[in-house]
């Protein structure tokens, strides 16, 4: 299974573009709003790997907290997969916990789900689905 | 530049082994011990990156003081670079700081260095040297 992305939890996302662009180049688009989750992000390219860098939008984001609990770094890892709802029913089989129990409209206009992160020893999964 | 790897502090290898292969499906390669970091690694081959396992040979070990304070979870993010020992001069030159200034031995006969966390914003970089 491929790593789509590694999501990176930032307070200020123009400073967090400035670090990144060092070693990653430019951004791959521009900042896009993804309501569902109250963040915004921005991906670049690494490999056949990406990063996105989420900032909150508010303060009731979920990002928010955990900004709040952990500070700045790796918020979770994203794998593609060719069906979210396959993958979240997968993991609800083995008794494993999810956030979702099935997936929804992420960013880049794809339908993504989120593992708990106990599923995967303290690492949130994300599922994205990428035809 | 091409993410290489994303390190994955364990405390218990096997157990982690298990839960990984249900995504990832085997493992790369034998455990390797890493005595320089006192860690015992393996890796999942994901996309053009990997995941890699640490886990801590003895209570002495970094990665056994991040599980004490921090718990299992992402521990650092390793890029793929031409020269490790330029990468880590170009983040001192930048003002930033380091764990090594030079580059050293590490798993998978790689030369290696680690910036400071402070560098990319709370989250850990590894170089990893690509010929």
């Amino acid at each position: 299974m491929k790593l789509d992305h590694v999501g990176i939890a930032v307070r200020d996302l123009s400073r967090a573009v400035e670090r990144w662009r060092s070693l990653l180049g430019e951004p791959e688009g521009p900042v896009e709003e993804v309501r569902s989750n109250r963040v915004r992000v921005l991906f670049f390219s690494s490999g056949t790997a990406h990063l996105e860098l989420v900032a909150p939008l508010d303060p009731e984001s979920p990002v928010a907290k955990f900004l709040d609990q952990r500070g700045e770094g790796v918020h979770h890892l994203a794998f593609a997969v060719p069906s979210v709802d396959q993958a979240l029913s997968d993991l609800l089989e083995r008794g494993e916990r999810v956030v979702d129990r099935v997936g929804r409209p992420g960013a880049r206009g794809r339908r993504v789900g989120f593992a708990h992160p106990s599923a995967f020893g303290g690492v949130l999964v994300e599922f994205v689905e990428v035809p």
